[in-house]
């Protein structure tokens, strides 16, 4: 490899231990090269059930996995917890905060980041799902919110506590509204004196026309069905114009609302930035279709930091899925590069989409079937506890989901990190 | 009862939803009371196990409960999340940092904190382990401990960062040096690969001539000999005199450790000062035998805030048995009162003491009997998983120990809370 020195085995670097970054550094575990994956974190976040988390349904130790644990029998494999700020491509050297490391192959995998169409002013206010901090905080907001409306005694800010706000209708944000209706009218219901929890308003604001755009119509309604039924406010065509520390105005229309979560859009990591390459709207890497950037074959962007199109046409979505499936293409092209052989470009397998709605509805769009109710809820949590890392987690989450279930309870309801009395509620 | 009102039945308080306030609330359930629970947080913890939390052995969750959740069926109790600040015991009430409550019996039980010995200049360098913040954060600094030393070029810098000091002898400071010690040899042993985690160096400060103060001498012994064998360096007659970020001096010898943690001592919680009695040398309040405050037949002082001699003349220890019988003692004189019965002077059923000291070993100082090694760990795994509030939560925390035991893994490692790179290791 260039710039390696002929007997050193060549050194892939991975940035980000998601699903596209481990999957990778998993299918170079045996590889005739010297691996480095590095995260700002030391753990692995089974993502799609974060937002368990943030409605206290799942602790994070249930859905996130030690980084170091999961790669230990690799010995070609080093796990470094550092933050890479920058991407060196002529020196073929990635910038970290607090040093530097030479690459022979990179694989970008740095994901997303949400992202506030031009009002990183409202980040603080609606704080959006995308690593464990994130979801403790989400919890913390929604907790506290009941605490104060316990102990409010004006009628109308009472009812502003009880009113939660989710911006966006992608799987995200109906896993939210239907967790958060679901823990306000059932397992919150007797946890209190002064109020009713189940008169929390649950307002479900979506952009575009439909819930779950990337879903077939049917299941669209399905689901917009099945929150209703469960008290959720559904709006589309509803785009934000304001927000403020209680209160979101759509056009004309202002809601007062103590809790505002985002879950409508991302933006990929800054990282992607300093590569100096043309991006997307979303600061996306347009790749090649093997993956890598172009006019830099030693270097693979992948996952939410990438941009590219299916043999159709349609952009890949920002899914696990897809995120997996082209850590291990990009490993795959690695290997064949060492051995001389052509690469292969990608070609994503749609398994599907799936997405929960409360508790024991879904909705789910596989192998050209369109399931929703119970039977796709049953599907769902199959999968999920089949694509968690780890048997103790496995066991650990089938544990607490039949306990919830029979119990009709939520144990893992805490919230954690200091209360600032002075503050709001010190949300 | 004075100030309440002839219809309303009467008031009580209870500050702190530790192991007395919450046993006191339990006993006052069905009483001709109105009960309001106070506590900073929204959870109970069960504080013998928050060293497995600090260790990565357990999740928060999985020691923690809602009290809501605890008390959720007693019609006559609120609950308040809310800080007490001060008591006016002229007027009888509770000033909280955000409003104040008027109370006709009012149960102080809020606990005690870390004492520094008149150095609080030392607690962020060496954090004590009270409440689950504590606990996530000792764990943050022992594994981002490993992470610098894996990435450090400097033999001594390493050795430093491998380095870890426990300042205190009693249960808490054997239980996390023993359990230190199984992460480093057994749980991160394969995990890195420029460090050997084994190397780890544990130091066990105590300042008397014996660890385990409160159990037998024999026990003592043992629990040093076991503690040894493990790795841990256990130095009796030894008192911290200067504590800096990264190292630790007794009398003339100094230490360099990049994590040192406190266990040394603890102070009653700064409400006992708001009383304005007489307090004894660790903040505590000495309460009449019925566990009411001289002159204030009204107020009980109970737990950690307490001070109290038993019959042989004893001061009681601040252990969860004491704090638990002393909430049922203070319900049980409060409902005398009410039915104009005299009240019944507290004793102490002593039920033992137990303490383990890493995988599978334990001392055992109960009926009598003063049990060591594998028959004592089993005991008090019985005793700490029968202890333990929920069905849940004792069926996730055998889940995990069956676990960990079996894979000599501990996967509750996760490092949470962000990382601030430009600080030493973020800690």
């Amino acid at each position: 490899m260039a710039g390696a020195p002929a007997a050193a085995p060549p050194h892939a670097v991975i940035v980000g231990a998601g699903f596209g970054g481990l999957n990778a550094a998993k299918a170079l575990g045996k590889a005739p090269v010297r691996v480095t994956l590095l995260d700002r974190r030391n753990h692995h976040v089974f993502q799609p059930l974060l937002y368990q988390v943030a409605t206290a349904g799942l602790s994070p130790g249930e859905i996130a996995y030690p980084i170091r644990a999961i790669v230990r029998r690799q010995r070609n494999t080093e796990v470094w917890l550092a933050e890479a700020t920058a991407i060196d491509l002529d020196h073929r050297r990635v910038v970290l905060a607090d040093g530097a490391l030479d690459y022979d192959f990179l694989i970008l995998a740095a994901g997303a980041r949400h992202s506030y169409f031009g009002h990183p002013e409202w980040e603080p206010i609606a704080p959006g799902l995308k690593d464990v901090e994130d979801a403790l905080d989400i919890r913390r907001r929604i907790l506290l919110a009941f605490e104060r409306a316990e102990r409010e005694p004006d009628a109308d800010r009472r009812r502003a506590e009880l009113t939660f706000a989710i911006v966006g209708g992608g799987p995200t944000g109906v896993e939210l509204a239907g967790a958060i209706a679901d823990i306000a009218r059932r397992v919150l219901a007797k946890d209190f004196r002064a109020i009713d929890p189940r008169e929390a308003r649950i307002l479900l604001l979506e952009g575009g026309p439909r819930l779950l755009p990337a879903f077939p119509p049917r299941l669209s309604a399905k689901a917009e069905t099945m929150l209703r039924q469960l008290g959720v406010e559904v709006r589309t065509n509803a785009l934000v114009t304001a927000l403020s520390a209680d209160s979101l105005a759509i056009g004309g229309q202002t809601f007062n609302a103590a809790t505002i979560l985002w879950a409508a859009g991302v933006t990929a990591s800054p990282l992607a930035r300093s590569l100096g390459v043309p991006l997307d709207h979303a600061g996306r890497v347009p790749v090649q279709p093997d993956l890598s950037l172009p006019g830099h074959p030693e270097v693979f962007v992948l996952g939410d930091l990438a941009t590219l199109r299916d043999a159709r046409g349609h952009f890949l979505p920002g899914l696990a899925p897809v995120a997996i499936q082209q850590g291990r293409a990009a490993a795959a092209n690695i290997l064949r590069s060492l051995r001389g052989q052509p690469r292969r470009d990608f070609h994503y397998r749609d398994k599907g989409n799936l997405a929960t709605i409360g508790r024991a509805r879904a909705v789910a769009d596989i192998a050209g079937l369109q399931l929703s109710g119970p039977l796709a809820w049953l599907v769902w949590i199959f999968v999920h506890i089949l694509y968690l890392i780890g048997f103790r987690n496995r066991l650990l989450v089938a544990t607490e989901w039949s306990w919830d279930y029979l119990s009709f309870q939520q144990a893992a309801r805490l919230i954690t990190g200091r209360i600032h009395w002075t503050a709001k509620g010190g949300a």
